[in-house]
Order: structure tokens, then C-alpha cells, then sequence
């Protein structure tokens, strides 16, 4: 038996989430309790003890230590410092002596960067400021090496923004984050939104420009951001022939798993963590590829997630309303479905996947309870969890596994 | 008094249009003729004689000499080496390891780019491959640096596609070069269509480094490529707000010129100029600065003659229909219709600018004839001509000046 005992000191910290394992908390009502599966809500404790088997697999419960518990707090700081830097690098931006001959397009460009960067939960480029933060030696981290982290996170946001903006194009959405989708916006339109989404991605490499033409590593910057976008059209536009072509016998778990590779693991994951490395003053050839792996891992359990969360997602919470089943898109929910449907159930999956009829959404939706779905993805997200965090265990290096672990528990049970 | 002969050898050189000056040509009719303007057809003669008075301006049609003819054969075998280049430049792409994993990926790519590059005139393409064959010293053009110049001519293609495809979209297109627009087409779509723009341009950088990236001009390049992008959205973000909000008294000649400048002449002229000159072994700082200016006045009338083949070119030549009225788009016949209609023109250029009614698109075009602006076009494609071959007399290097010359050459009296 293995016992944990964690001081719960971070109170925006409500509840923990258990999985399989008993644990016990004790806290100020002096109660204790026991759980085998489920939440436990931490307003009445102040430890919690848990203990595991041995060769048991720890979960994330154990990392709400007071250890993370820091590593919370702190991303919340750098959260700050982080959006603090983006109007620095909008007004710098500005400066180009381009919009004195056209202050309107500089004004408008400072608009659309605000309403498209600005609000979301900045996952991708924060990774890349953690990711620097936590690999490079400390005393090597400067104010000036920090701006240039944030500004390079700020580069990996305007990355994300090109896509957003373009995708909810192509996937006819019309909320993302709460708020209208910036093509839907009665004063932008399509037109002048995929112009914008221009904007936004040359607007990032003339950031990079301006501050890392003279960084060794420059030509592996945008090297890595080309290649990145060249993977992510690739894999997106395999998701589309796949969904387009109605060929369910294309819907298979290796076609499933290449698709999301590209199209989600490598901007998500592997492009905000090597742009971090890219900064540390040295560092060795062998973690860019070490992190490729593990990245491309937690970049399956991200897609994975996504798939669900479009599907069984709160829309509250989300900000957005799913489209998958609509589009008759190859998700992980689709592809178990058909892995586990009878005849019948596979007719009623072909007349109503890829509909745009509420009542065929709804049937799509009830045969994926049905056939227990919802209780497969929590197992898989587990399995995924844990496979991951059996790869981080194989990382010599203390602060890289640090790092991964880190990455891999904010994804873990994300709910947007 | 200055006389030149010229041999008309060149069989498809039918006819040459004279502006102003007298013009005496004989041939096998042994016919002498006299012109003050128009056009001499040629069949009939074998040699034209040019006079000129002394500082006059020499216009195109003393460009029709025997040095032009070799030089408008020799283009035609380059455009023939240049289109064979393309397929070796797909098939090496298409050995990229990731086809491995999504061979019908890769066989769209295949199909897609040769879609949206082949069949144009590759006028920009071209124009790389002829600024470094100009430039360069005879000795140093090898086999390789050629299929450089032409691989890195493709990818200025690949530039023009990406704009193409989206452009095609944004204006509401739906004939390009006498082909269905990409997104038009069955088999695509526009969310198709949004992500192979996507795929068009990571790709152009894929290619550019597998061949470049050993070069010392390769950062150089990448950033050519990307700030020309940059200078090209914000162009295009002015286009689209002038037309927008219908508020005639912007659409000045001042903000045409920022405008176009801008959307047009930045990417036609001065990116594929300046990458030819990045090709050449020993070229002076200087090169650059005086491309920049050249080019852009080249820029000025190439879209001053695409603002008025939109509303007057022959469709049946230019293998698209124009929509600049319907989307009341601030160009060269709006500005001057506005400059020079009474309140009674004005009221009907206010009602009918900007509706895609028939009938109003119609009275735009009567009106601008009633205003001569075809007479006055002409005039003015003529004397922008003389002025930038005046500014080419002022180039010390003959080779740039020969340079500049033809693809002034080739930009004047354009119909497509």
C-alpha cells in the first residue's frame, strides 16, 4: 500500500476527481471519507490522503499536491504576465511605417487580433512560455528572455487564430468561445474575414521578424510554423474526403489515428512545446524528438476529448455547438460506434449520420448511449492518461518529465 | 530626326501600335505607309521604320526590333523549360515520407496544384526565371542554377494560386482563365477550397526548403515571400472597406494608388523580381531599392489596365467575368467617373454602384463611356508607359534597364 498525503492550500481548487481508487480526505468538519469513483469536494478538507495499490498507476488526483498546487498558481501569474504582453506587441506592431499610409487597416488589424486572440484559454501559446520557463537553467531567465517567450507564445496564438478563423469557415460554425464567430460578425462577413485570417498569419511572422531575426534558432521558427501548417491541412483534409466519401468502411481507428495526428497533435502540442525548447540556450537534438513522441500522444487524448466534448460537450461551458455529426466527420465516436453497432443499429447509423436534421442528430446521439460510448471514452481517457504518463516515467531528465506531466494534466479531463 | 528600321521577323508578331509619332514601314507590297496612331498590321511588311523626333519618348512599338523578336522567342522556349519544371517539382514533393501515411492526400495535391498552376500565363513565375537570366553573368547560369531559378519561379506560382483560390472565393468568382474557380468545382467546395489554400502555400515553403535551404538568401526569401503577403492583405483590407461603406468622397486617387500599390503591385512585380535577383551570385543592395521603385510604378498600370479589362476586356480573352462594379470596388474607372461627372452622373453612379442588378451594372458601364473613360484610359496607359520608360533611361546597369524594359513590354497593351 502507497499513501499520499496532499495539503490542499490552493482554494480555487473545488474538487478532485477519482478514479478507481480509494481515497481518503480529512479536513476541517474532521470527517472522513472513502471513495472508489467520483468527486470529492475539497471545501470541507484540507488533506487529503490517498492511497493506491502498489504497481497501481497514479492519477491525477495524486498531482493535486501542494507541488501542483504551486505549478497552479504560477500559470495563473504567467497567465497574467502573458496577456499583459499581447497590447506591447499590438502597439509595436503598429509602429510599422505601413500604417501611416493606411491608419485605418492598422486600427482595424488591432480590432480583429483583440477579438480573436483575446478571451480563450491561450492553452497553446502558454505552452510554449512553460515550456522555456521549465527546461531552461534559472538563471538564465531574464525579463527580456521571458518577453521573448510570451512574444513567441503570442506568435503561436496568432497560429491558432489563422485556423480558427478559417475553420469555423469550413465547418460552417457560428459561436466559438461564446461569442460570434468573426466571419459571422455583421461588420467582418466572409469575405473580408478569410482576408483577416491572411492578416493574422503573415501579422505573425513579421512579430517573429522583428524579434528573432537575430536568435540562431530563427530558420528553425518558422520552419517548425510552416511545417506545422503543412501537417495540419494535410491531416484536415484527409478528415474531409474521409467525411465526405460516406464510406464507413473508411471510418477505422488507423485512418482515425493519422488524421488527428496531423491535423490536431502538432499545432496543439508538438509546435508550442518545440518553440519553447527552440529558446532554452542549450539543448540537446534528442528532446525535440522526445518531445514529438509524447506530444503527438497527449495530442490523441486532446482529440479524442474533442470529439466527445462536441458531441456531450456543455455548450455553456464549451462556448461553441458541435458540428461533428452534422458534417458526418470521422470522430472517435463515430469510428467506436461502428466498431461495436449490430446490423441494425449500423442501418440507423448510415440514414442519420451526416445530417443536418435535429432528429437524425438526436438519434446519432442516443445510439452512441446506447451503445455505452460515454463510459467507453472515460475508460479510454484513462487508458490514454495513464499509457502517457507510463511514457513520461522513461524521461531522464527531471524537469522535461515535469514538463510533459504538467501538459498532460491540464488536458486530462478538460471539459472545453 | 532618328530613325530605326526593324525587321519583322517574327511571324506571330502581327500587328504594332503606334501612339503619336509617324511611322513609315515597307514590306513586300512594297507599300510605304504613314501613321500618326493606331495600329499597322503587318503581313504586308517585312521591315517598319520608326522616326522619331529628337527627346521624344521611344514607344513599344520600337521594342518590336530584332532584339525584342529574340527576346519573345527565347521567352516562349523558357516558358516551355519553365512548365516542364513543374512536373519534377510535384513528383519530388510527392516523395515526402508523410504520402507514405496518406497516399490520397498526396495524389490530390497532385491534382489540385496542377489545377490551380498550369494554364495561366505564369507571367510572375516567369518573370523570376527571366530577372535572373537578365542579371546573372552569362558564365555563372549553369543547368542547376536554372532549374533554381525555375523551381523558385513556381513557387511565386504557388504564391499567386494561394491568392487566386481565396481571392476567387472573396469576390464571389465563379470563371477563372475559362475554368470553373476551384471552389466552384463539384468535387471541391469552399471548405475544400479554404484548406488546399492553405495546402498551396505551406507547400510553396516546403519546396522552397528543400531546395533553398542551403542558400544564404533562403531567410532573405522566406521573408520576401512572407511580407509581400502581409503588404497584400492589407491592400486587399483597404480594397474591401472603400467599397464597403459606400462613401464615394474616399475613393480618391490618392487611396487607389495606397491601395493597389499594396494589393497588387507589391506581389506581381517586386516579389518575383527581387527573388531573380536573390538568384544571382553578386547583385549591390541598390538593385533591390530600384526594383522596388520600377516595379511599383509597373504595378500602378498593370492594375489601372485590370481595373478596365474587368469592366471592358473581352471575356472570351481573359477567361473570367469582371464583378468589380457589383461589389462597388474603389478602381481606376470609379475614381475617374467620380472625378469627372456632373450631380446629374453622380445620383446615378450613387444609385447603381455596387448592386448586382443587371441593369445598374449596365448603366455603370454607358455612364462610363458617356464620360469617355475608355478614350482617357488609353491616354493614360499611354503616358504611365512613357513615364516608367523614362524612369528606365535613368538605370546605369544596361542589363537592368533591358530588364525592366520588357517586362514594361510585356505589361502594356495587355488584354489579359
Amino acid at each position: 500500500m502507497l499513501t499520499i498525503y496532499a495539503h490542499i492550500s490552493n482554494k480555487s481548487l473545488t474538487f478532485i476527481s477519482i478514479t478507481y481508487f480509494q481515497v481518503y480526505a480529512t479536513g476541517n468538519s474532521n470527517k472522513k471519507i472513502m471513495a472508489i469513483c467520483g468527486r470529492i469536494y475539497l471545501k470541507n478538507f484540507t488533506h487529503i490522503h490517498v492511497i493506491l495499490q502498489r504497481n497501481q498507476i497514479l492519477y491525477r488526483s495524486i498531482y493535486n499536491t501542494p507541488s501542483t498546487n504551486i505549478l497552479n498558481i504560477e500559470m495563473e501569474t504567467e497567465k497574467k504576465a502573458f496577456c499583459q504582453e499581447l497590447p506591447k506587441i499590438i502597439n509595436l506592431l503598429k509602429e510599422n511605417p505601413k500604417f501611416l499610409e493606411m491608419p485605418e487597416v492598422g486600427n482595424w488589424i488591432q480590432k480583429m487580433l483583440q477579438y480573436n486572440l483575446v478571451g480563450g484559454k491561450n492553452a497553446r501559446g502558454l505552452t510554449t512560455v512553460i515550456s522555456y520557463k521549465m527546461i531552461e537553467k534559472e538563471n538564465k531567465i531574464t525579463d527580456e528572455s521571458l518577453r521573448l517567450a510570451r512574444t513567441l507564445g503570442w506568435c503561436v496564438e496568432m497560429f491558432q487564430a489563422y485556423c480558427v478563423i478559417l475553420d469555423d469557415i469550413m465547418d460552417g460554425s457560428t459561436t466559438r468561445r461564446g461569442m460570434p464567430c468573426w466571419y459571422c460578425k455583421p461588420d467582418v462577413g466572409l469575405a473580408c474575414a478569410i482576408n483577416d485570417s491572411i492578416i493574422v498569419y503573415s501579422t505573425l511572422f513579421q512579430v517573429l521578424k522583428d524579434n528573432f531575426m537575430m536568435s540562431p534558432n530563427y530558420v528553425n521558427m518558422f520552419q517548425l510554423f510552416n511545417e506545422t501548417l503543412w501537417f495540419t491541412a494535410l491531416g484536415q483534409h484527409l478528415d474531409y474526403i474521409t467525411a465526405q466519401r460516406k464510406q464507413y468502411n473508411l471510418f477505422t481507428l488507423d485512418r482515425y489515428y493519422t488524421m488527428i495526428k496531423h491535423k490536431a497533435s502538432y499545432y496543439t502540442y508538438y509546435l508550442p512545446v518545440s518553440l519553447g525548447l527552440l529558446l532554452v540556450e542549450s539543448v540537446e537534438k534528442e528532446m525535440f524528438k522526445q518531445g514529438n513522441d509524447i506530444c503527438l500522444e497527449i495530442g490523441k487524448l486532446f482529440q479524442i476529448q474533442d470529439d466527445y466534448i462536441d458531441c456531450f460537450g456543455d455548450e455553456s461551458v464549451t462556448g461553441k455547438v458541435g458540428t461533428d455529426i452534422q458534417e458526418g466527420k470521422c470522430t472517435w465516436l463515430a469510428v467506436n460506434a461502428l466498431l461495436r453497432c449490430n446490423e441494425a443499429q449500423r442501418i440507423v447509423f448510415k440514414s442519420c449520420y451526416g445530417s443536418k436534421e435535429p432528429a437524425h442528430v438526436e438519434r446519432i446521439k442516443q445510439l452512441y448511449i446506447q451503445l455505452r460510448l460515454p463510459e467507453i471514452y472515460q475508460e479510454r481517457e484513462n487508458s490514454l492518461y495513464k499509457d502517457i504518463l507510463e511514457l513520461t516515467t522513461k524521461i531522464p531528465d527531471p524537469a522535461s518529465q515535469k514538463l510533459y506531466r504538467y501538459i498532460l494534466n491540464t488536458t486530462y479531463k478538460r471539459k472545453q
